[in-house]
């Protein structure tokens, strides 16, 4: 979608192609040097910051929708996207729409039943990586990009703060049930570098022994009798998570051995 | 919707009330002495059992439209309905359906561009609640109501055997992060009491020993000072769920203390 005609085209008849009333909306976090980022984009003709959403095809099977969605606007792959909530109670996700702004923006008349003006539920996703590795590019509709502080997330568009606030409640949930740091971390790590990583996911200090004892307790890691040789008298054991146990578990539904 | 004409009324005039391609459908446990079941329907015409589902209002917030359909379907209420997934993946959820089974089973001509007949995400939610309490009314749609045991499920409509898995998996994955079963027991329980629940919960044997050690250890209960006197020489300690602590945690977006 590059000229105008096509973003036209898509307006007035990509109901044809797409799924109306249904949206969804990736939250990328992004970790790396005890820092974690959100990935937003800054929409053409829309004044600001927003999520990398976009609609489901009529046959297209809902995750494949998501990657899909994601490639086209930042053309990420290859990542665990989550499924994590469905937005349908706000002012905003309740109402329909005013066509005024295709008209101030775009300069498009759309008519008042339009698809796009619709009430639209909106579907939550979410992914955790290593943002110095990733090279996002933006598409037609978007002009800008930039991986936001955690901690300093602007006003978004429409509803989308809300959903940036669950996601990240939903990541510190999990943190502890799912491996979910371990592409964030070498195979084999330090218990300074988890922490490092627990307490920026988690925006807080947490005491490092008692920390250490509940991941093992919890069967979430395991130590190794291996060590890493930093210096002279410097070399910490090792430890790996228990990914394995885990995706088991998750598949026996049962997370903690208790 | 009692009569005929008032069935016909929906199929064809539904859509003008309610949101086409989303439906909802919950998921109620039901817990009471050491058996824990899912409460089906029987729906007229369908020959078979199922979740009592329903559609969303054009201007219903979706949690409200949760409570709604619940309630229209089964005269419950005042239970916390929890949504946990929504489903758009498999082949019965990607497709359009076919008009023929209202054909058959009602005798009603259907366009081939029926609101009813087009893809339709489910999103799913989940209640727990004990069901010696719970009277359950059917509606015109439905011709009876049966709490099976969640060990014997049967074949159900459409994908539904999918998303009673998908939530029983949720259940239990959250019964060690959420004082979820707190309406199930006494204020004030026995270790005997929350570990016969979460074996039932769990489906599997729990170490009696281990299991209240990690309990308290995960700041999910705690040991009162007090205990209960069974008899002459039985007088074991009551606990207590740590509920304000963990509504908090919920809300800070951390669930343990570590």
């Amino acid at each position: 979608m590059n000229t105008l005609e096509e973003v036209n085209d898509f307006v007035h008849h990509g109901h044809q192609e797409y799924l109306p009333h249904v949206s969804i909306d990736p939250v990328i976090f992004g970790y790396y040097q005890q820092k974690l980022k959100i990935l937003l984009l800054r929409w053409k003709g829309l004044d600001g910051w927003g999520l990398p959403g976009g609609f489901i095809k009529r046959r297209e099977p809902l995750s494949q929708a998501a990657y899909r969605i994601l490639h086209e606007k930042t053309n990420l792959s290859d990542l665990f996207l989550q499924q994590f909530h469905v937005f349908g109670d706000s002012p905003y996700r309740v109402q329909e729409r005013s066509g005024r702004e295709y008209k101030e923006k775009f300069g498009l008349e759309v008519e008042p039943d339009n698809w796009l003006l619709e009430r639209t539920l909106s579907i939550g996703y979410f992914a955790l990586v290593d943002y110095s590795k990733v090279s996002v590019t933006t598409d037609y509709f978007t002009e800008d990009y930039y991986w936001f502080d955690v901690s300093d997330i602007p006003p978004l568009l429409f509803d989308q703060n809300e959903t940036v606030e669950k996601a990240l409640l939903t990541l510190r949930l999990q943190i502890y049930h799912q491996p979910i740091g371990y592409n964030l971390l070498p195979e084999k790590f330090t218990i300074p570098e988890i922490h490092t990583l627990y307490e920026t996911i988690l925006g807080k200090e947490l005491d490092q022994r008692n920390f250490s004892k509940k991941l093992i307790a919890l069967g979430l890691i395991k130590k190794l009798d291996e060590r890493r040789s930093i210096g002279a008298h410097r070399s910490p054991f090792l430890y790996q998570f228990e990914k394995e146990q885990y995706e088991q578990a998750l598949q026996e539904g049962i997370m903690h051995t208790y």
